[in-house]
């Protein structure tokens, strides 16, 4: 079977890739073709898979071509990021519903109505302080996104749930927690520093929490993010229940229960880099997002959250040695 | 002040016009000029009046001027309807999403942020077996359109209330129940029967009703519905309560007790004039929108039903007299 990962040279992307050559199949057919679409090229130990076909450049200038090549599964996650979308407003549209358009126009014309796994994001939910959001989240909870990603995120749920209900595509809409912990540089997401609040204490450099330490958070470790992904993918129509999007399983920690997980695994000196500096706008997106979510969906698909944040820290460290600097000094 | 009716020549347009200006105020300002573009002009009665500005042609080729004009107010109720969107895919979303974000942008580039009442409609709710809708629905219900106009209408609402938290418009998306009676043609709506099995009778016409008597519906009448647009415009920002879209006021009626009020109005010859031929795709269509709302955030605007569906007939009859053949026989 042939594959598309768009975004598929990003963090989440390329571990997705990473995993699906290494299962070697999807919904038990035997992965022949893995096309990454990205702006940069994938990293060379994908590139040495002789499956995996770059194509680099704009997703949306990449439509055209796609009108007339057949994949049997698409994982769209190419996307301008939060902070990204609320500087540059045209940008965020561009990037985001423009594009998911053409992808979808695109698929549509190729014709197979292949699976299309679309990473939307808890940035839907956000809290209109006239409309606050329940104490849990459900799959049936009516987002109000208080962000233009958040907007753009929950508009393109709506089209790839249209597009299924034509049968133009076999959509599966899949809410992504905060994915922690990422590594490389910060990025501008408002979530960024919930993994630069553990990566950069962790290769010995200072970091800053622009958020207050009891600030909960619903995060997922990069595996579980990019098994459910997959999971989206396999399941059966009904089983997925509904075009609707569903949530992705979530662990609920506040960011001093993040911080003492670091100092369990890395001492007192890595907690000690972590500075607190609010910033007001951040605290106000962050602090809109829900942190705890009520198992619906996702747990039909025998998904389950991450165990404990401890097992996130130790799982990045285990996932990237070169990047840790600071071991227990205990 | 100036407005900008979209779709000011439509029925509802046409009468929302004739309201404002018989009103000659808005929020405590005098009227001084009408703006209404549509496909077609207004009527002789809209154009007499010099308030009146009529602008012909697609909305959409429209938007460039207008990002140079200044309104205090635009009513937008352009649109394709549910059928006509069901059979052309494409031109549903030029019509309905493509044209919504032109206007958007084209009053976010003309800078005054004028208030901004969006039609939309109860269509964004249909019943995905999956996930059925409850029993009656408030205005937090997660809506999932099982129609393109639903999404689209939906999507649109997304993209007013991101328009209003950025600062560009002042938005309000407004809910509109089926309105009934309309007078004219059948249309491509699949709501259209609504208004044909009164219309039709009391004009000594045959008229086929293509869902079963039983059927309940969520309807309000054209006097109604222009005072709930009003109201949306009139509202203080907090008084309507967020950016996400208000369920406008809803009588629940069946098809019988719709009949059974043009019966009373108009004796037993009109309601024999309505033969039941069952449409499956219309009855799924209708049949999966919500017939029961809970008046939650239009009460607080002091909005209410109509109180029966007999004196919806009755006002229909007394504002289209020419269209009457029929009069009650006892």
């Amino acid at each position: 079977m042939k594959l598309l990962i768009t975004g598929g040279a990003g963090f989440i992307g390329a571990r997705l890739a990473r995993t699906l050559l290494a299962r070697g199949t999807l919904a038990g057919r035997a992965i022949e073709q893995l096309v990454l679409a990205d702006l940069v090229p994938p990293g060379a130990e994908l590139l040495a898979d002789a499956r995996v076909q770059p194509r680099v450049g704009a997703l949306r200038e990449q439509c055209a071509a796609l009108r007339h090549e057949r994949f049997d599964g698409v994982f769209h996650l190419a996307s301008a990021v939060s902070a990204e979308c609320e500087t540059d407003f045209d940008l965020g549209l561009a990037s985001n519903l423009d594009t998911t358009r053409a992808l979808l126009d695109a698929l549509r014309h190729a014709g197979n109505a292949p699976r299309f796994v679309f990473a939307s994001s808890i940035a839907v939910y956000g809290s209109d302080p006239a409309l606050p959001l329940p104490p849990v989240v459900r799959d049936d909870t009516l987002p109000t996104p208080q962000s233009s990603y958040g907007i753009h995120k929950f508009v393109c749920e709506q089209l790839v749930a249209d597009y299924t209900r034509k049968g133009f595509i076999d959509g599966r809409s899949v809410r992504l927690m905060t994915v922690a912990v990422r590594p490389g540089r910060p990025n501008a997401a408002a979530s960024s520093f919930v993994s630069g609040i553990i990566r950069e204490p962790l290769a010995g450099l200072a970091a800053v929490c622009p958020v207050a330490p009891e600030t909960a958070l619903a995060v997922a470790s990069p595996a579980r993010t990019v098994e459910g992904l997959i999971a989206a993918c396999e399941a059966e129509r009904e089983a997925f229940g509904g075009r609707t999007a569903l949530n992705l399983p979530a662990l609920t920690v506040r960011v001093q229960d993040m911080l003492d997980a670091l100092e369990a695994v890395a001492g007192s000196a890595a907690r000690q880099r972590v500075r607190f500096a609010p910033d007001e706008a951040i605290a106000r997106m962050v602090g809109g997002w829900p942190a705890r979510f009520e198992p619906g969906r996702s747990r039909r698909l025998r998904l389950q959250p991450d165990t404990d944040f401890r097992s996130i820290v130790l799982q990045y460290i285990e996932d990237h040695p070169a990047s840790i600097t600071t071991r227990r000094q205990a």
